[in-house]
């Protein structure tokens, strides 16, 4: 660990965003004050059972809450703001900064999770500079990205200026107009930048990405040639994608329906602040167009992923109550597949063609384009900004490899460039960078419901592969059943015989309590009993799990209930809690076991 | 229907393979006799838990078993041979014909499964004829695929010549040196061909299949720039990638350590029938290898598609027993993920390049190439057999269509071309191919004890989503508890006090029986008591579940377990009972609530 004489250094410490697409979060501290930049969530992969979102363990800023003074965003799509309503809960941010687009859209998640209160949002523009704490001064750089009003930014701290890219693309034709202010770049590579944190997404793609304009002929050439109604879907927060597709709409003369939650929101927002601007008639409620020739509609939906629940995946399971796929049809994914996602594309793409659609999708159409710039792009925003130190972002583990092996062919050394994982505590000097610590870095997964722990997930996964098996049984004072165990399976194949396991089960049972009944229960005095219930539970469920494995050559997850007389230690007790009435149990609860 | 006045119509029954990549089954059917063609497996989709298999819904097949009179594997891929050993269980299949390594691979299987006197293996060689019953002439036609020994079939049937592909690219410089037999393909054509089923997985995909050889170079400059150990994974059963990389260790002078159950036995099979040609030392056990200098190692593994058990996903977790990996290893994914497993795969390579391997993949590196035909091999094989009807098979919707329109390009009329599913029945006439009904179509899940059926794969859905609520409780012949009814919750996220929820489930019991006990129960004379223990089981059930859908948020199962006391019904049994021997309750047992 290196220390300048007159500084502190300054500590990068990523919560996500590294060895995966996702949760980008990235915290910068210098002494006591903490500057947040961005705060996503990631999506569920298959394994994490119910799992609506993914946050990353937010241990480490809960731990430092007081040291944060502000947080930026860089702008608004999901994996970059998506979490911040979950961590306003924990903890307050005094004010966040960012883009116009992204506080909008930001503003709404906040009052929706009842968290409004506890910050500021501040809209900041192209250029503008503001002061975080004694530390930080952030300016916000304009660049281009599939999203409208996306920055990157120039940190000012004490040992120098950092560069953090946020999400780019080099885009020389913006469909919005708003070029990538690459002067400003340029201007801090001639002054010297200390370190550049750049986007990896695309590491692995060699070129550069096409412009998002290049989809515009080949989309006007499918508006062109429908013969019917045209149905488009593409990423709700792709606004710019969206503002081609409604000029077109215009150019064609069809009226607009807009399918889906989030793609009504994102246009609501994008028009209200002229990131779309289109005239309201152009569209029309989706009960409205059914009266339209077929010619003169389009309707544009969420579902270019195949999520469940989305308009699209709907339409194509044949259960959008207002929408049923015609012959004649042309329906449009104006998206490529993430991976992980491609088996319900190309599913949802299937069950469309089989209803009669004329489907257009694949990577041969120039009907998508990334939004993320490719190696080329890559190589020059670190040639515009010439930073000294290098730290790929944003991009799993060999994105960001492929990343820092770039730098280190135009000239950046491999000791000034790390490759780092989420929770890594990054200490950069003025003439130093390196790893010297790990914070938690795990994910924490939520549900409808709340927060899935771990030993949860793991319940999920056994229960998932292998179902459960339920015995219940009650035991009296007498170390005896009192009644039959009642045993119960569900999402368990067997082709064992029900009343042969039933059998096993009793008998089981009935061995542990014969063998052990004398060992847990011991006579205080005359009357009173006292039992070890809780040892006897485990004994008697460990058994019965063996014999669950052995008899049905599987491991469901095996229950065990065991019910005993009240706690009560005397022998009397049942007998009269029998005939008393049970309202009474509500005062004396057990603990439940689990 | 159409039917020709001298003959009947041939029908083609395809099981599995159609708008899917897998199980492909495709029955011949000419009045009483049928044909069975190739009966694969499927692997399961990520929302199939537990399952290992998925075979095609054989109940058309097993009620008509008496008509089999013999089988065509075409070559030796899970996909068409897997299913064999499941059905042999369920009915016997006179003969089976198939190329050497099926027969060798399949015979391995029957013996496993202990259903090898199930039928008779008959291998057949190149232009080999064999006669199935009194209505089909089958004719097997050399082919090139990924797997050695692969046939294309010409079934000479009373109304015509029907070509089935098999799988099929057209390598004209094959590894092996066994060529595409296309003069026999050349003279079915000008002696015309009724019907052709052609493989349409690459239909999407323009051009031309690069040959298998188009791998050596490449995989050549790997062996000779490798500083230390290499390890390359690929399919097991792609022999000739196996054979390639055999010969360049050859070159290299590298031991060969084989790792992981498939890829051990089909280079013994392969080697056996001279499919592979090399010495025996260039192979060594993996503890011998470890005493050699690193430059002398190459490691062949499976693995390739991340399969959790396979022996390179265990490596990149560092669990395998014998391979570690360290600095200066080359690791080489000689495969493309299929679709569905690409997460799986780049987070394999992930782990590999984070401890420290160098990992070689990707599509731009020439390191794999497809073992089916792109669309100009497609067209090759329509030009070469001049079909008067075609069906498109082996392929998800899309690729039937693309596949079906170049036909139509080609002149084939679009009702001469039909586009069918899984069950479909196609009556095929000297003049005209259409559908005329539907077979049950089905999948049948396998998990390691059996089948999987619906209502238990909801259950495991559920189970994964939300967990299980399992409550207990006992009631007397009074209609009171008994004892305190337990409550366990397992995978489920929830924020409510468990005592809380423990107070609500005993109210909504006690409210139940205390509204509805005596509409349940009826004393049948002064002692005896009949109750309706089912029908109250069920309404408290149901009411529990509201209740905790209510107040969890959330819709784990719920599983209620009543027990009740034995079924006499004599008001004085359970005091009787309760001072017994258990051991009496084996011979009267209560039947299992699932």
């Amino acid at each position: 660990m290196t220390q300048n004489e007159d500084r502190s250094n300054l500590k990068i410490i990523p919560l996500g965003g590294l060895h995966e697409i996702g949760k980008n979060t990235c915290i910068f501290e210098y002494e006591d004050e903490i500057l947040l930049l961005d705060a996503g969530i990631a999506f569920p992969t298959e394994n994490m059972h119910g799992v609506n979102i993914v946050l990353p363990d937010m241990t480490y800023l809960r731990d430092n809450r007081h040291k944060i003074k502000a947080m930026i965003a860089t702008h608004g799509h999901e994996d970059h703001i998506g979490g911040i309503p979950y961590h306003l809960k924990q903890f307050d941010i005094p004010v966040i900064y960012g883009p116009r687009l992204a506080m909008a859209l930001l503003r709404e998640k906040l009052e929706e999770a009842g968290v409004a209160n506890r910050t500021t949002l501040k809209t900041v523009g192209p250029r503008e500079i503001v002061k975080v704490g004694s530390s930080f001064v952030v300016e916000f750089i304009r660049n281009t990205h599939s999203i409208a009003d996306s920055f990157s930014v120039a940190i000012h701290t004490p040992i120098g200026v950092i560069i953090h890219t946020g999400d780019f693309k080099i885009d020389h034709t913006p469909v919005d107009g708003e070029y990538f202010d690459l002067q400003k770049l340029a201007e801090h590579g001639e002054k010297g930048v200390l370190c550049l944190l750049s986007d990896s997404t695309n590491a692995e793609v060699p070129g550069v990405t096409p412009s998002e304009q290049s989809v515009t002929p080949n989309l006007d050439r499918v508006f062109a040639q429908a013969p019917g109604r045209l149905m488009i879907t593409t990423f709700a927060s792709s606004v710019h994608r969206v503002n081609i597709v409604l000029q077109l709409a215009q150019k064609y003369g069809r009226k607009v329906a807009v399918v889906g939650r989030s793609m009504l929101n994102v246009i609501a927002h994008a028009r209200n602040l002229g990131y779309i601007k289109c005239p309201d008639d152009i569209f029309a409620p989706i009960k409205a167009v059914r009266n339209l020739p077929d010619e003169k509609v389009l309707i544009l939906t969420t579902g270019s992923q195949g999520e469940p629940l989305a308009a699209m995946t709907r339409i194509s399971n044949g259960d959008h109550p207002q929408i049923k796929i015609r012959q004649g049809d042309t329906v449009v994914f104006s998206a490529n597949p993430i991976p992980g996602n491609t088996i319900a594309v190309v599913n949802t793409i299937d069950r469309l063609m089989m209803m009669g659609a004329n489907v257009i999708y694949g990577r041969d159409k120039g009907i998508h384009v990334s939004g993320h710039g490719s190696q080329e792009e890559q190589k020059m925003m670190l040639s515009l900004t010439k930073p000294k130190f290098f730290m790929p972002v944003h991009g799993e583990h060999r994105m960001l490899v492929k990343h820092a092996q770039m730098a280190q062919s135009m000239g950046i050394p491999a000791e000034n460039t790390v490759i780092v994982k989420n929770g890594d505590v990054i200490e950069l000097s003025r003439d130093r960078i390196e790893v010297v610590s790990q914070v938690s870095s795990g994910l924490q997964l939520v549900d409808r419901a709340g927060v899935v722990h771990d030993n949860i997930m793991q319940e999920r996964q056994q229960l998932a592969e292998d179902g459960v098996v339920t015995i219940a049984s009650a035991i009296d004072w007498d170390g005896k059943l009192m009644v039959q165990p009642e045993v119960h399976l569900r999402g368990v194949v067997t082709t064992v015989e029900r009343s042969l396991l039933q059998q096993l089960i009793v008998k089981s049972i009935e061995r542990t309590l014969s063998e052990r009944w004398s060992e847990f229960s011991q006579s205080a005095n005359g009357e009173a009993l006292e039992v070890d219930w809780a040892t006897l539970r485990e004994e008697i469920e460990s058994h019965l799990q063996r014999l669950v494995r052995r008899e049905l050559q599987s491991s469901p997850l095996v229950i065990f209930l065991l019910q005993t007389p009240e706690p009560t230690p005397t022998r009397t007790y049942r007998r009269r809690r029998s005939t008393a009435s049970v309202a009474s149990s509500e005062q004396s609860l057990f603990p439940v076991n689990s």
